[in-house]
C-alpha cells in the first residue's frame, strides 16, 4: 500500500507530561518551514469516529471493560486512524507526526498495568489492524515520572477528573511505564530514538530536529 | 473460567427477518416456565458500553471505517458482552440466550461482503477476544432472503433509514449471507442446528423447544 511514497511516519511516545504534543508541534513547524507538507495527529481520537471511541474509552466507570476490550477498542481507533488519515497522507507524499501510536498500547496495557494482558495478544492485534506497516522513526521522550506527573498535573488544572485517569494512577504504574518504554526502545534501536526530556523546550526541539535531519538526510 | 457451571449458552443466528428475536423470547419464556433461570441478550449492544459502540457502528457514513475496523469494534463489543454479562450469568448457573454472536461477524463481514476481509483475521480476533469459549448450541433460522427481507421491511416501517443499512443491501448480499451461514453450519454440525424458518411462529417455537430439550436432556 505504501510502496513508492516519500512521506515519513514519525511517532512521539512517552509518559504523561513528557512534552510530546509541544515537541510534535515544533517539529511540524520546522518541517513546514523546510517546505515539507505534514500532518499533525494523535491517538486515540485522531479521526471523528476515533473521537467518539476516545469518549467511550476515557469516560465512565473504569471497570466497565477489561484490558482485552480496551486493547480491541484502541486498535479499532488505530485502524480507522490509519485508513482515514495516516495512509492517505503518506500516499500524498506528506509526512505524518503522531502523538502516540501502537507503542503506547504496549506501554500502558502491558507494562504499565503490570502484565495484565498477554503480550502476544497485542502483537496479534497489531498484525490484524496494522499489518507489517510501522513508523519510520519513533521519538521516545524519557523522563522520571515524578517530573512528568508534576508537569502534567500543572497543565491539567482545567481538565476533568475523568480525563486524568492515567495521572491518577500511582508512581509504580508510571515507573513500570517508563521501564517498559525503555525496554521497547532497546529491542528496536533502528526505529527508536530515546531523548532525555528533562530540559527546556527549545533545547529538546533542537535535538529532535538534529535526529530527524540526520535520519532522513534533509 | 467456565469450569463447573451448568448454564448453557445458546445463540440465534440468521439473516434479516428470520424471526430470531421472537423465537429467542419464546424459548426464554419456556425455560422460565421450566424453572431454568435465563438471560435474554443480543449483539451488538448487549451492554451499556456496547450500546454506545453499536451507535458508532450503525450510524453515520458507511465509508467512515473499513471492514477490519468494523470487525475490531464488533469484537470489542463482544468482549465487553462476554465479561460483563454472558460469563457472569453462566457462572451463576443461568442460561444465556443471545440474538447473534460471533457467527454473525463471519456471515456478514466475510461471506456477505463477498470475502472483503481475511477469514483468518476473524479467527485471530475470535482467539483474542473469546479464547476457546463457544456456544453450547447455535440455532440457525434459515430462510430465503426474499421472504426475510419482506418481513424485516414490514416490521421496520417505523425505523430510521440508518438502522436499515443491512436491509438496504441487494439480494446478492443476502444470498451470500445465507449460503455462508449454511456453510458454517455444515462445518460444525455438533454445534449448529439448522431450522427452516419459513413457517408460523408457534410451529417454529415447538421445533426449537424439541431441539433444546433433546440436546440438553431436560
Amino acid at each position: 500500500m505504501m510502496a513508492g511514497t516519500k512521506g515519513k511516519f514519525i511517532t512521539f511516545e512517552g509518559g504523561e507530561g513528557s512534552g510530546k504534543s509541544t515537541q510534535l508541534r515544533l517539529l511540524s513547524d520546522y518541517l513546514t518551514k523546510m517546505g515539507i507538507g505534514n500532518v499533525q495527529t494523535k491517538e486515540p481520537g485522531g479521526t471523528d469516529v476515533g473521537l467518539e471511541l476516545r469518549r467511550v474509552l476515557v469516560t465512565g466507570d473504569k471497570d466497565k471493560m477489561d484490558a482485552v476490550a480496551e486493547a480491541l477498542l484502541y486498535y479499532a481507533d488505530r485502524r480507522i486512524h490509519l485508513t482515514q488519515k495516516i495512509w492517505p497522507a503518506l500516499a500524498r507524499g506528506e509526512w505524518v507526526l503522531s502523538d502516540r501510536f501502537a507503542d503506547s498500547t504496549v506501554a500502558y496495557q502491558y507494562y504499565g498495568y503490570e502484565h495484565k494482558i498477554d503480550r502476544r495478544l497485542l502483537d496479534d492485534l497489531y498484525a490484524v489492524a496494522v499489518g507489517d506497516f510501522k513508523p519510520d522513526l519513533t521519538i521516545l521522550l524519557d523522563l522520571p515520572p515524578e517530573i512528568g506527573l508534576k508537569r502534567s498535573l500543572k497543565k491539567a488544572s482545567g481538565m476533568s477528573v475523568k480525563e486524568l485517569r492515567h495521572e491518577s494512577r500511582g508512581l509504580v504504574f508510571h515507573d513500570n511505564l517508563r521501564k517498559g518504554y525503555l525496554k521497547m526502545a532497546k529491542a528496536e534501536p533502528e526505529r527508536f530514538v530515546v531523548l532525555n526530556a528533562d530540559k527546556n523546550m527549545a533545547e529538546l526541539n533542537e535535538e529532535i530536529i538534529k535526529v530527524v535531519t540526520e535520519r532522513f538526510g534533509l
